[in-house]
């Protein structure tokens, strides 16, 4: 079911649901560790999220590529210990409950610790293990209005804006990756497994970076600033006659350079953008004269020109420009994998790249709910047998 | 130099100029690793970005804390030699140079590969070290554009928005820190090095995931939905009384019970917001009708009734919010580090929590540029002694 990468041999199993949890085992199937699906009877929730094709969720087929499914009620005996017996097998538990589930069921840290001392739990929640809104529910749009991303996000005076990826999730999936990755090099020279606890609050606020310490140096509370950026101009989407470029100029050579291709050689030499400084200060004046001379030419047009120029530059695509870009294409970033119904889905592929291992341009089908149970329960007999 | 960790007793030899470099050696070095930085004479272009306190970047500060530094020039005879004893030593080089730079300075990997076969050597662009962009610069804004995550950010209709925070720099850096990890613990079976290529827009494309098997679903090209999520209502954020807070209900249930804490009842039983769908399809009426709910009390009374009958709810914090937030307080997810001129920077701390590890709060101070170049060069030739 996995494909072949780095961490072939690397046994998940997941109790992961929706988006954060899954995202993560994603991130580890696609580099090679064979994931386990540990599903509730009902399965899980993102089944149930649109769009569909033939009734099967896009939604999940995406985030669940690759993976295997057995449903386990971990409140009945018999699947318990299938359950157990899993994690006996298992390097990493990965779990998305809200803090207190895997206690109430009897899987907390210290017991699995105890019994698996080799395990790693990795817990992906909405707030984190411990502080006062621990028992809080989160979503991503919970998360990033806490996390602060809005504040900064959208345009000055304008109404609350969403990154339009789910930033607080994916965020925390990937950090939660990197924890367990951490935790098994470690392994490898204690022998003991850790319990990794990251949290969607946690994961937002470490990737505002610059924002809290540009606020804890200035004192100023940075807010939105519609497609420019905080330290750096012109660095934004500007109009052109047909459509709109982004144009990032970071020093003064480059401004020189972009000033010329626009024909207007003479604002490089203007005193009002005579340093970047100075052109953070007249953003505004400096966005409607740059506009004025991107008028002439659409943005087709001006990309190649600035490109040849080695200005940095590019177009606004959309989800149909990316998934038919070149670029996109070379790098296998969009992969297919089966649908239950027939049919190939495209979706995002892996933007790790390792010498040595092939990046396939499939993937196995997400799994029906349960799908694998009859193969998992004789692999789990037969290695009873052995180990008797 | 770096905080105990379970990343403890890894060298990390670091190229990495600006962001997306400098955040995943953050990332590592926050996980215990030993990170040298290795600048060029000028020393790393993040030294130059403001806003600066006492003439220090607060910028590179945060991104550099706990590293140390060497200024090494890779065109001079004695200074390669420098650099080739580290490498030498080093688990992991990363570099975020333009594809076809390490290869002209003799670093390219093959050569390394042949010399150091159990580096891994890191390389993390904007376009990623094949296909035909390669060659491009790129930034931040460049990547958001190309990658399409500004196409779903923002209001419909509006102008260009780009993620507040630099997106594409930071799933990149995230990215290539599970990379590296991955080849370190695929070296533990094969004793080999491997080489991991991450691109910006490589890194943009897989985080849009469900944009992109939405539109391979449907056909239909996803747009901006201002604070509004494709698949769920409601899920955005809605004005009140006094301020903002974001609201995700996400099934009847709790819709059920928003209705109710909101007083009314009645919505919960309109057949236009009898589903999910139903509530999607009819995503303005009801903001409308659920802001003319919130218009009488201010944002943190309703938070408080929300959470209380279990709506995930919370407010549109600034950073000021955010660094002033208990839960992130109780996280320890603002640090503080040493400024050279006195004081102490507050930036963002480490998401990543592993048992056993202690989570400090403060960091070292990020180095002044070739701080450590007498320490580190003693280390190499007693080392040298050693191994002769």
């Amino acid at each position: 079911m996995s494909v072949p990468g780095p961490l072939a041999g690397l046994l998940v199993v997941d109790l992961t649901r929706v988006l954060a949890g899954p995202f993560c085992t994603m991130v580890l199937a696609d580099l090679g560790a064979r994931v386990i699906k540990v599903e509730a009877p009902g399965g899980d929730d993102a089944r149930r999220i649109g769009p569909f094709v033939d009734g099967e969720s896009a939604y999940f087929a995406s985030l669940n590529r690759g993976k295997q499914s057995i449903a386990l009620d971990l409140k009945d005996g018999a699947d318990r210990s299938v359950f157990e017996k899993l994690l006996a097998r298992a390097d990493v538990l990965c779990e998305n409950f809200r803090p207190g589930v895997m206690e109430r069921l009897g899987y907390g840290w210290e017991a699995l610790a105890q019994r698996h001392p080799r395990l790693v739990l990795a817990s992906t929640s909405g707030f984190g293990q411990t502080g006062p809104y621990a028992g809080r529910p989160a979503y991503d749009i919970v998360v990033q209005a806490m996390g602060g991303v809005m504040s900064l996000t959208g345009h000055p005076g304008g109404p609350p804006t969403r990154v339009g990826s789910s930033l607080g999730d994916i965020t925390a999936g990937l950090f939660t990756a990197v924890g367990i990755q951490a935790a098994l090099l470690e392994r490898e020279r204690s022998g003991k497994g850790r319990r990794v606890d990251v949290s969607m609050l946690d994961a937002q606020v470490a990737t505002l970076e610059n924002a809290i310490a540009r606020y804890a140096a200035t004192g100023e509370v940075p807010g939105p600033m519609g497609s420019r950026h905080p330290s750096i101009a012109p660095f934004e989407a500007l109009a052109t006659a047909h459509g709109h470029i982004v144009i990032a100029a970071g020093n003064d050579a480059l401004f020189a350079v972009l000033c010329e291709t626009l024909e207007r050689a003479e604002l490089a030499r203007d005193p009002r953008f005579a340093s970047n400084e100075l052109r953070r200060s007249n953003a505004a004046e400096l966005s409607d004269l740059l506009e004025e001379a991107l008028a002439v030419r659409p943005a087709d047009a001006w990309i190649e020109r600035l490109l040849e120029a080695g200005v940095p530059s590019g177009p606004l695509n959309d989800v149909a420009a990316v998934v038919a870009d070149p670029q996109v294409a070379a790098r296998n970033m969009v992969v297919t994998a089966p649908l239950a119904g027939g049919g190939r889905l495209e979706m995002a592929g892996n933007p790790v790249k390792i010498s040595g291992f092939v990046d396939p341009p499939t993937r196995d089908a997400a799994p029906a709910l349960d799908a694998d149970r009859v193969a998992i329960v004789a692999e789990l007999e037969r290695d009873g047998e052995v180990s008797v």
